[in-house]
């Protein structure tokens, strides 16, 4: 797509630090990394977000992302990895071409989610849970 | 897998809020939400984490958030979504049951992955990437 810079790095348009590559996926080394080994695995194709992403390109990102992080640990010396992927500007979404993030994730390397999510933990009662359940139920 | 507070709610030991539930995978809202919505999507077959998680099951589990994601879209009104997955105790992972969290995302809700993300990103140089490259790059 016109003006997509992730279409322009898989048209080589714009250069990468490029970890892996196959039909449906590319994967490199995001640029403003969150930690070292920060990696975006994007499709091939322009989709916008999770919404409009084809199901063969979703299910090959998500095992390519299986691939990298057994990767980092072999390579990196890692102790884990945080999966993060954002849809729409609300969410945080800046280029938008779907992008998940992989994190490998070492003690002492600044990124907490579970600390920074535990802090705004909601209170819900029963009643709510039940109210939001039986609108998502999908049969 | 004895003991797995994820394993005792597929076999029914422990009630959950379900939301969607095939061969593979199973959908429930998070008991701690962060925000009102907020899914866990995991395989009805126990895998400690990414590293572990059969490829089938893997991608059953994103295409299902796919369809949940627009499921939320189109009953909660919301704007946007992320998804967010850890592994390992480094990377804040909890239950030692692979799960991918579904977290529906509208304006003002106080979840801001990219302002907590920017604020620890790290300077790198062309050389560090380039080594990093070359350590991780899959062929």
């Amino acid at each position: 797509m016109e003006n997509c810079i992730f279409c322009k790095i898989i048209n080589k348009e714009i250069p990468c630090y490029k970890i892996y590559e196959d039909e449906f996926v590319l994967a490199f080394l995001d640029i403003n990394p969150v930690v070292i080994g920060h990696t975006l695995i994007i499709p091939k194709k322009h989709f916008e977000n999770i919404f409009k992403t084809e199901d063969e390109y979703l299910e090959r990102i998500i095992t390519v992302s299986k691939k990298i992080s057994l990767k980092m640990k072999e390579v990196l010396g890692i102790e884990g990895i945080n999966l993060y992927q954002a849809n729409g500007s609300v969410a945080g979404q800046t280029v938008d071409h779907f992008h998940l993030h992989v994190l490998p994730r070492k003690e002492g390397d600044n990124v907490d989610f579970v600390k920074w999510m535990g802090k705004i933990e909601q209170k819900m009662e029963k009643e709510q849970f039940e109210e939001i359940k039986n609108k998502l139920s999908i049969n």
